[in-house]
């Protein structure tokens, strides 16, 4: 069939099971294709085609509920929804998100985008109501997440069927062995007889049978009192089911039906299933995807090197001088940190998607006299603002924080936007924040920051740089940095968007400062800024609330000076998806934007 | 003995178990006769004499690290670590801290204060460190919280018998059915038969026998595939234990150092344990306590009405128009929803200490159109950051939020101060914050709340009203209230600190303005307040970060206007402990500063 022509997921009740089949193989070739020209999610997604078809045939969305945990996994139910037209948009600026959005269509319930708040979710619509099915569809990695146990120790305990769980269990979580419930689902999994006996059951017998053989075996289980960890969480246990298996997955889902209490559905899922460069690959590459070829292996292009592979770098450099420990949630891919892992395989701590012991236990590490680097996207470390707050910060420990994806964030949306931590941060007392712009800054920021006695976050953005050396020099960083001098006009910034002033300003009489601390800020240069000059523009690419510009107006505002502070960020908002260069026009930061306000300024 | 001599605990370890009893009984005569006259918390206290003896029998504090969850229950910690002396100055200003503080004591390994962290910090000091014991004691209402689930997770997988969980189940958790981890725990405790033959184990046999007997468990148990939840997670599972028995403790104990991996010695205790009043009671009123009477059942004092109970009536008033669900963690009695709770039982869900769940929760029940009410504390409500500006307001939901002690916050000093909600909350986009003074603001507020379409926070001290009538009134509540006309000169307040200067300020001839809505702030009469004035003074117990008084110099330099600002609020800090009074004269909000600041102004 056309993939492009589905309107909505009806027409999958008419189908049988080889139709599905074919079906399935027709969206994962649509998937490839599409994917391979904008980048996206790819083995997530090609591996839950048939769990996906069979819940909108099954279930009826958008009166049943399903909620994709992390929401990188949606693709298939969005073109089941009628949304495969816009798949050469996917993750553009004004186009399809690459999440699940409820401000794109009716049939998504819930944005997700940050791990291990579908349970929850699926929670919230059962209060007080029955009425119809909320399913969370999570992978064993975000189970990890403790939010996900808050969810299920709260939805196990209600009286209804109609709140379903699928643990999507495709023994990878992004990376093998990358923490999380790795062990406890492997445990679950592994429990070979009698999963033996279930797969035989789902494959082979009608669902009253299965339904009796259940009885037989709850029998049994009283007898020798055997419960797994999920059973012991109140739910009744369907597994393992194969989820690339129609008729397995429609049996396992006629029994959650039929129970009287919530399910939990493990299915074991091929990640990457249909693309063999996908299947055969461990390093979770083909996880999140730039364009590609389809004919060939991905290669990563060697002369980019990412702002994170710098920072890894140059902890790598300063492990030479003190005995750094890494501790990381489920992001040594992400955060670029293989190349410590491979050296320092003792040193790297993979804790798995779970921010806030991150934290807490970076905290007591560091009472205990460990240096801990802790590299994390801004994101994320949201989930831990208050043991930052209660925890990091209050014992005033030296944790080092590295900031991953600060500010403006591409193709991934408003739920991986890195805008919000300055404003955060700077909530909390005694955090120094920090911004490097290059190689030299990030290596002597972090070697600043391992002799501080605070908790000490450094900034950077997903940006790559080309043909970067591989030495490591001290610079001063102790104030702020004149990177070029002016008249009467001084443009304040840092990180990302400075590099990008620093290019186009080069012919205009104004004076460029690099603020490589943000917070707090230098108010030495600042007041001798302010007495010399006319104007300030402050760009940034942060929320307006918590920016450097704020801190600025507010500092003139106590000296009592009457200079002009002129702010250019990002308002109190929601960022869209789109490239550095979408964003940075949609919020006046890119370069005519720029020059039109120094000119008007002079 | 001489409970005020006690220096440091090395004295246990000569004591035989007769004398380790009466030490017993005259520290909990020491807490009961000390805590009647300073308030405290005291039945948690009470019930882990016994354990808190033996650990400090057992292991070698401070090289061994005790890590209480929460830490409203280290009160015999202190004891036997020489501050017995300091109990008459308990949770006063400059007294000692009602928590454990590493600044206070090195026989304080962590800071604790909110609930679940104390897995992860034990985490922390095993890092790369197995030298030492570090031991995690929590309660089953904060295992119910997901970092410690996160931290079971992490620490179940160590090869090591260093890290040791005492899980106090008490069955209690602050309220019985209070939610959390009840039924799970109750599942694992109630295996009847296992328990009776370890428990006679534990009683008649030496250790090595129990160890055996162990081994003979662990054939069983392999035959029979029988894990409760906790061997799951990888732990060696130790009870349950009579947590208020010497004998079953110390073996318990040695059970766990002989072990090969980290333990889980799961006790239970008597909440109250040796004071009748506390043993008996089922609400949740002898947790924390003001001052009593030692011989008297403690009663409510009828005439003084604690804000928070002023919201639950609003509340109930409302739910005559409003079909309002409430969504609270844990909290029912400190946020006084009792009353709600009885007539709505079934609209009322406590879900336990479980934030982040809560707010996820409170989303989705909310795009299903539900209209939910959710208290919390302020300092609690950190936890769920993240749910806030992810979920809840991404969401665009109208979820109302009480935030309940907000502001500076009496007697739990530096983890339980509710001074920065103002500047994390206006970090999230859309959120909308007001303060009401009194009932029929309160009552106004949530009517109004009620029917926006975004997130509404409402935040109210731990203020005390008396005499407060029956009846509700719908007021004005769209705009910024003059509370006071004079000239120029204008002070703008809101909450309690408004009340307070309400008090003194009649003879003054400045204008006092409530600021009934904190953000988005009334631009309109602040800029008639600036243009018909000549200064204005901004007073509230928040962090300066995200302070009202900033809104309004931000506001002012994007007028433009030259009017001075002057700000009186707390700076980025921790705020220790202290009654209202000593916080209000330590960070100059109160009486005497205030006018000071008024006649410095003239």
């Amino acid at each position: 069939m056309e993939i492009n022509k589905i309107k909505d997921p009806t027409f999958l009740k008419d189908l049988k099971t080889k139709d599905l089949v074919l079906l399935a193989k027709e969206i994962r070739e649509f998937l490839i294709l599409n994917i391979s020209k904008t980048g996206g999610h790819l083995a997530s997604n090609l591996g839950i085609v048939e769990l996906t078809i069979m819940l909108h045939k099954e279930f009826n969305s958008p009166n049943d509920k399903f909620i994709f945990d992390v929401g990188h996994q949606a693709y298939v139910h969005k073109i089941l929804t009628g949304r495969a037209d816009k798949f050469n948009e996917l993750r553009k600026f004004n186009g399809l998100s690459g999440f699940p959005d409820v401000k794109e269509s009716v049939y998504d319930s819930f944005s997700t985008g940050h791990a291990s708040t579908s349970i929850s979710a699926v929670s919230g619509y059962l209060l007080d109501d029955d009425t119809n099915y909320a399913i969370s569809i999570i992978g064993d990695g975000a189970l990890a997440g403790g939010e996900a146990f808050e969810g299920l120790n709260y939805l196990g305990k209600l009286k209804t069927n109609k709140g379903i769980v699928i643990l999507n269990d495709n023994n990878s979580s992004i990376v093998e062995n990358a923490g999380g419930c790795h062990e406890l689902v492997k445990k679950i999994r592994g429990r070979k007889i009698s999963q033996g006996l279930k797969k035989f059951g789902y494959k082979v017998l009608p669902v009253f049978l299965i339904k009796f053989n259940r009885l037989i075996s709850k029998f049994f289980k009283m007898l020798f009192n055997r419960k797994n960890y999920f059973e012991y969480m109140g739910f009744n246990y369907i597994g393992v089911v194969n989820g690339n298996d129609f008729t397995e997955l429609r049996k396992a889902i006629k029994i959650a039906k039929s129970s009287k209490k919530p399910s939990i559905i493990h299915i074991l899922t091929k990640n990457g299933k249909g693309y063999k460069y996908a299947e055969e690959n461990r390093d979770g590459i083909y996880h999140g995807v730039s364009s590609f070829k389809i004919d060939e292996a991905i290669q990563n292009d060697c002369n980019k090197v990412l702002f994170s592979k710098i920072i890894c770098d140059s902890i790598l450099e300063l492990k030479k001088k003190y005995d750094i420990k890494v501790i990381v949630p489920a992001m040594v891919n992400g955060s670029k940190m293989e190349d410590f892992q491979k050296n320092y395989p003792n040193d790297l701590i993979d804790v798995g998607i779970t921010e806030e012991h991150a934290i807490t236990m970076a905290t007591s590490a560091s009472l205990n006299n460990k240096k801990v680097f802790l590299p994390i996207y801004s994101t994320f470390l949201q989930r831990a603002y208050d043991q930052l707050l209660h925890d990091a910060s209050r014992h005033n420990t030296n944790i080092v924080i590295g900031i991953d994806r600060a500010g403006l964030n591409p193709n991934d949306g408003e739920t991986h936007q890195g805008i919000y931590d300055l404003a955060y941060l700077k909530t909390i007392p005694n955090v120094t924040i920090v911004a490097p712009s290059n190689k030299d800054e990030a290596y002597s920021l972090l070697d600043y920051a391992f002799n501080q006695k605070n908790l000490v976050c450094i900034r950077y953005a997903k940006t790559f740089f080309e043909n970067v050396d591989s030495n490591f020099n001290l610079v001063p960083v102790n104030s702020w940095i004149k990177v070029k001098e002016g008249k009467d006009i001084v443009i304040i910034s840092y990180g990302r968007i400075l590099n990008n002033i620093k290019e186009f300003i080069r012919d205009y009489n104004i004076t460029l400062v690099n603020a490589i601390t943000i917070n707090p800020i230098d108010e030495v240069t600042l007041t001798s800024l302010m007495e010399n000059n006319k104007k300030i523009i402050v760009i940034e690419d942060v929320i307006d609330e918590g920016s450097l510009g704020n801190s600025i107006i507010l500092f003139k505002d106590k000296l009592g000076k009457d200079i002009k502070i002129i702010k250019k960020n990002i308002s109190n908002t929601y960022a869209p998806c789109g490239s550095f260069d979408d964003l940075d026009k949609l919020y006046k930061l890119d370069k005519d934007s720029i020059i039109e306000e120094i000119k008007n300024a002079h």
